[in-house]
């Protein structure tokens, strides 16, 4: 299938017809980065979000869910970092309620229209004054250009080294379609943890439940697929709205620029989940693992997850080790059932076993390679069509230090 | 219970009767470290072993549970270091049954009361004059007495910094048994991957299929709650063989000294298990962490094991970092139900959370404890009678700077 959507370079979450986005200091972060954001559609948006798998929610995630349970329309995506407003008991909800009504009043809007996220340290009270007074001046902020676009990308930060956005336009029925997107995330971080983020914004006619089926698929092999270092934070949110303002025929799964959709919005989740792998802490590069010839899609994402979860492969690709021992090894104790005499790995293009069995190679060859700043792992198991990709980064001697050097 | 077992500090695998034991360098390690060595017993003992549960399971592996399928009787147990013989195909296979039958014709013993090992570099052959060799000489170096312990010690040796051994004494039937053990393992490592090989020796009568139920149940609680970093490698094998020399009436399930045996040997497999996490690669320190009060033993296993297997813990207890959101986001990832209301924290004895909220600490306190040798992380969850531990280290620079500096 040819691609059915055109990038956009520059693109940013206000690239879709009727959004707006911007984000200002309020006094969370030590820097004077911003630390509070929002984005606001013009019209109620349809709406889905996926949420963590960890047991321990955040506040902001609660009320997320009720509001989305209401209508599942959104008409603003509430955001604040330096402060997870996480471990924090009956206070920390009630905070994350007042954030969602103060917001709710300063746009006049419901407040079942309003979703919040945080993101930052965890088991600390919102320094809730700070926090009103800026969601107070945050509507004069709002803009519907690029600037809106990176205020808000800046406000929801914390370790990050990048910004992560991305654009794709589609044609449906004739009508161009944008879908944006922003993330950040880059490791469970300074000083206690940190979190993925994600946003998604387009101005495609799409109900509300098709739109939550698609991101719980698209979740799945894109935002499911990365690891930085195995470890799930408690705020993790990917919130999606749809303006409905392109002109579009309302999409549903028989319409003919359904897959074009799906793809469109494949790309721009699996730009940002890449872009969170390349910038986990102290990444030097971008581990890509594609497993196929598995018996299943499933077992394929397990194995691929293993693999880029392994502390000794991550370590490996940070030396540029062309270490096949460690991903046959990862292979084998990935819980699922594997032949153990048809594996082939290769590191880009480069074979280093065939059927199990270690193949001669170009040592100066894969040591280059593996220098680059994205390294392909490609196991293929020959047992069937099941398939996956997973990303990662390597393991290095600044992940360490991000993640001990605190407090110390 | 009280203790029902004397520790024995400079006690080796030689040390219960019947047993003699050696090593020397036959040539696969490029060092002059011994890199051969055999445990040898002068009846054919009652033998129990445990393996991988890695699907790529090395050649000595095949054989050794080949020889114990026969009789369930070894006389002799024969490794090398220096290269694993995995993934080497049918002569690694070959190879393997020509160690297996050189040292049982140089000893004069059947083939199939001989277990074999191998730790080291995977995907290479033996070399296998070298091993030739060493096996023709490997009988005059055997010797009953710390030295013998101390040679075979050495011989398993990959990067362990430490050689590792435990042993204990008691009563059974008013005969003095002695239990004993040696291990090696410090990660998967140089160059491909390492191994934990653990060996234990006693001069018990038991039988063979009760050591083997033993065996499972204490290896269950004791070396697999230990993660360096979450790899599980293709070679990993604990072999237990019982002279039966101390003259006690052969033990079972009911008699009276059988909870004593029990206690000892798990001990030893504790003693050694914690020394292989201690001195897992770059390691600083040992991590012990306790979950109480899950809602089963198995639940509690599974939550301990995160706990320990989190990067992000791992580099905090480097960093001497009181980072309880870090284990609490693994409790809550662990894949088991918990009450996310009434979860204790401590440190050592250092109180962090309580109930699920954070408490007010000494940050001086926390900071002198966790800059010790082995830290406690102490978990309760407050629904249940589950309880289990598990050990682990810190990750560090130098277990970065090890498996990453390989080749380049």
């Amino acid at each position: 299938m040819g691609k059915t959507y055109d990038i956009v370079p520059d693109g940013g979450i206000t690239a879709p017809k009727g959004f707006k986005a911007g984000g200002l200091h309020c006094g969370l972060k030590k820097t004077d980065r911003h630390d509070l954001g929002a984005i606001v559609c013009e019209v109620p948006a349809a709406a889905a979000a996926v949420y963590t798998t960890n047991l321990f929610q955040a506040a902001p995630l609660q009320v997320t869910r009720e509001s989305l349970a209401e209508e599942g329309k959104l008409r603003v995506v509430l955001v604040n970092s330096g402060n997870a407003n996480a471990c924090t008991g009956k206070q920390g909800e009630e905070d994350a309620r007042t954030m969602r009504s103060e917001i709710a009043e300063a746009l006049g809007v419901p407040k079942h229209q309003v979703a919040v996220a945080s993101t930052g340290v965890i088991g600390e009270l919102l320094k809730m004054d700070r926090v009103s007074s800026g969601i107070a001046k945050l509507p004069e902020r709002l803009r519907a250009d690029a600037q809106g676009s990176d205020d808000f990308c800046q406000a929801i930060l914390t370790t990050d080294l990048v910004k992560k956005t991305a654009c794709v336009k589609l044609t449906v029925d004739g009508e161009t379609v944008t879908i944006a997107g922003a993330a950040k995330g880059s490791g469970m971080i300074h000083p206690n943890m940190a979190t993925m983020l994600g946003f998604v914004t387009t101005d495609a006619a799409v109900p509300a439940s098709l739109l939550q089926e698609l991101l719980r698929e698209t979740t799945d092999v894109t935002f499911n697929m990365i690891t930085v270092d195995g470890d799930t934070s408690t705020n993790d949110m990917l919130v999606a709205m749809a303006s409905g303002l392109a002109g579009n025929r309302e999409l549903s799964r028989e319409h003919p620029d359904f897959a074009a959709f799906a793809d469109g919005l494949r790309y721009v989740c699996e730009q940002l989940a890449k872009a969170i792998a390349r910038d986990g802490e102290g990444a030097t590069k971008l581990i890509e693992t594609t497993v196929t010839g598995a018996r299943s899609d499933e077992d394929a994402r397990a194995i691929a997850k293993t693999i880029i979860g392994s502390s000794l492969v991550k370590s490996a690709a940070f030396g540029a080790d062309a270490n096949w021992g460690r991903i046959i090894a990862a292979v084998g104790r990935a819980g699922v059932p594997v032949d153990v005499n048809t594996v082939d790995i290769r590191l880009g293009d480069i074979r280093v076993l065939e059927q199990s069995r270690p193949v001669p190679f170009d040592e100066d060859a894969a040591l280059a390679y593996l220098k680059g700043d994205t390294v392909a792992i490609r196991v293929d198991l020959h047992t069937g069509e099941g398939r996956a990709v997973a990303w990662g980064c390597d393991l290095t001697y600044d992940y360490v230090r991000i993640n001990a050097a605190y407090r110390t």
